[in-house]
């Protein structure tokens, strides 16, 4: 059972806006267990809509589609897929009800134009949305089914959860179960090479990475094949317990062989995690931040709940600043330089003490582009952790720019926390 | 003339990646003057592969494909093309010498899935890789020109700039220019009712938006058809010229309507105008953060040169660190509680105080999702700005959820700094 996504929008193949609706629609048919042969991307343009839609049917059996619902002239959706059925379009009594009583909650009127989006292609089903202006539909042409939604992300991800997945979820050739590890440390290309021989070791599985710098998701993805043929009729829970099964099996060896990088799953963060970490102890914690800026309390501070553990984050850039808030001596700046062992010691061992923290974590370094030197290069930074049991020093030479270096050294800054906890 | 944009892989078409370099070649395309037709994703399969390129070939007269190159067996492009075009494929020697000698510098030999990557369809052009192992390379079917470039961001980026560009320059049925504007303030769709008509008013002008949140790009795009006709041979400089004064008329235009919204410029970043702004009158700058928890430091500091002017960001979370680093006063904590007018204007005060700078910045406010109350709900913040001229408090309610908050919330503080150096 193969499908096909169809993004329509003059928008979308002029490149100003990025589709995120194509990638997310692959994902969540592949899920279903799906398979995705193409996505294609056309404009507003009504003989190319016919086309796509015209080609799409006769290679695949469930083509979803998203744009041109809208109300303006461009839109042309439905007018296109008429034609391509050879029907004309008929207005819809209750959508055309649903976008006025929306429009008139808006304190707007009903246009010709936005009477237009009730217009669809006779014999259609219309597809109810419940948080915007333009319903979907549904319509077959010759084995194969056509859902079309409105481009809007929100509107397209709920009417497809409610509307659609309980439609096409009977086709599915297989039952799915994914797990999503997150993992931080290593390349894409060495996590890669860890995981070499996981799907043949586990046939059905199969291991997608997703980067969002510096880390890197391992989705491990198992489908077993429904047990009633090619998906007919309702699927059996035993079929599901497999797909689990399965997954979890595999998940187990790709733990085993990610377990120094991995550090949580689904949706924690990395911050998230080591918060839990602190909350778990009852720690409280202290941030002096230099090259970093700040980054390291924004990473804490952008999840729910910090207050719980965090003290403060003094980003003492100057180093005057350093001096009067965290009581770093002038002889030890004057005598080792801002970036050092020293400094970064005192500086945590400073915010510790003005703040009765349980666990200081400092950072100073040159994050670039200018101010390195032979001996300090660009991406030197002194990392500090100062606790009951004393204060740890690390060095490291981060890579890249300005911005990637203060994201490894904030990542590594909060490592060094998540272990004084352990 | 018409071009395609064709990405090639099966983590695409499974969405295991978003892909960013289809809408970033659309763009390019878009921007040298062509009109896009269709973006194609297809999956690693031989057959869907011919096929695309076959009935792109028919439709298009330059077609740019990306994916598919690398050296794994899933990687069929190349075979898939010549297939396409019926011919063998060909080793090609510099290639593999190319290849070899990158894989010695990373102290790797070349094994049989590494040459793999020499093979070309016979009769291709080879596209050089000046930064990757994977050449690319370029064939004609029929009247179309068809480009092959690894998917890798970087390399795609610099082989589509440097080698494919020269070679269609020449056909672009119109010369263009672009002048992209940042505004923030203002909701996508208010800036876009704002521009209602700008395009009708300068023909060959098309207005583009793109959101970073809370940012609106605005990108303001002339075209000026080729005056040799249909692109054939180079074009008159005179073109490039009409091109740019076209644009240039349009954006005065924009910019006398968004006047109030616009920031700045092609790569201008928020914090960097502030930055320029304080650089300018040789101001330094001090941050209190509480609700934003280091973010506008982060904005601040992610730019080069902050040293410049920032002396410190105290994210004084807790109470206690309000009172310890920032002398805020345990009463006016008590009697006001943290999220108010004067912890905010004490906030800014202190930390002006303890570090000398000429402007400092306070907010303070409940980023929720929890501790919103009846009289401050989550969204509310307050924020001062103290300097020589005394005190300014501001207080706001945003909507969103925490992360946006915490964004509106710093974007009107560096918004607050700025206006206390003018």
């Amino acid at each position: 059972m193969t499908c096909a996504v169809l993004c329509i929008g003059t928008e979308l193949t002029r490149g100003e806006l990025v589709d995120t609706n194509g990638p997310w629609l692959a994902a969540a048919l592949t899920d279903l267990g799906f398979e995705v042969l193409e996505k294609a991307t056309v404009d507003d343009d009504r003989a190319r809509i016919i086309s796509a839609v015209r080609r799409l049917a006769g290679v695949a059996r469930v083509i979803v589609c998203t744009g041109g619902l809208g109300p303006t002239t461009d839109d042309l959706t439905s007018e296109a897929v008429a034609e391509a059925l050879g029907v004309p379009t008929e207005r819809d009594e209750p959508s055309l009800d649903h976008i006025r009583r929306r429009l008139e909650k808006l304190g707007r009127t009903v246009s010709p134009t936005n009477a237009k989006q009730a217009d669809f292609p006779r014999g259609a089903e219309i597809l109810p949305n419940p948080i915007g202006t333009a319903p979907g539909f549904q319509v077959g042409i010759g084995g194969a089914l056509l859902f079309f939604m409105p481009g809007v992300p929100r509107e397209m991800m709920r009417m497809f959860e409610e509307q659609i997945v309980p439609r096409i979820r009977p086709l599915a050739p297989s039952e799915s179960f994914q797990i999503r590890l997150r993992t931080f440390g290593l390349p894409e290309s060495v996590v890669g090479e860890r995981l070499g021989g996981v799907e043949a070791a586990f046939p059905g599985v199969t291991i997608g990475y997703r980067a969002h710098f510096p880390e890197i998701e391992v989705k491990v993805l198992a489908r077993v094949k429904s047990e009633d043929g090619d998906g007919e009729g309702s699927k059996a829970p035993k079929t599901d317990d497999a797909a689990r099964a399965l997954c979890e099996r595999a998940t187990t060896e790709v733990r085993s062989r990610l377990a120094d990088v991995i550090y949580g799953e689904g949706h924690d963060t990395f911050a998230g995690v080591v918060g839990r970490a602190l909350r778990a102890r009852g720690f409280t914690l202290a941030i002096a931040e230099s090259c970093t800026g700040g980054l390291v309390g924004h990473m804490v501070t952008r999840e729910p709940g910090a207050s719980d553990f965090l003290l403060v984050d003094a980003v003492t850039y100057a180093n005057s600043a350093k001096t009067r808030l965290l009581g770093v001596g002038e002889d030890v700046l004057r005598g080792h330089g801002a970036v050092s062992a020293e400094v970064a010691a005192a500086m945590a061992e400073g915010v510790r003490r003005v703040s009765d923290a349980d666990i200081a974590l400092s950072l100073t370094g040159v994050a670039g582009p200018s101010g390195g030197t032979a001996e300090k290069p660009v991406g030197t930074v002194y990392l500090a952790v100062a606790s009951a049991k004393g204060t740890l020093v690390k060095h490291r030479v981060f890579p890249g720019e300005r911005l990637q270096i203060q994201t490894l050294a904030s990542y590594l800054g909060l490592s060094l926390v998540r272990e004084a906890c352990g």
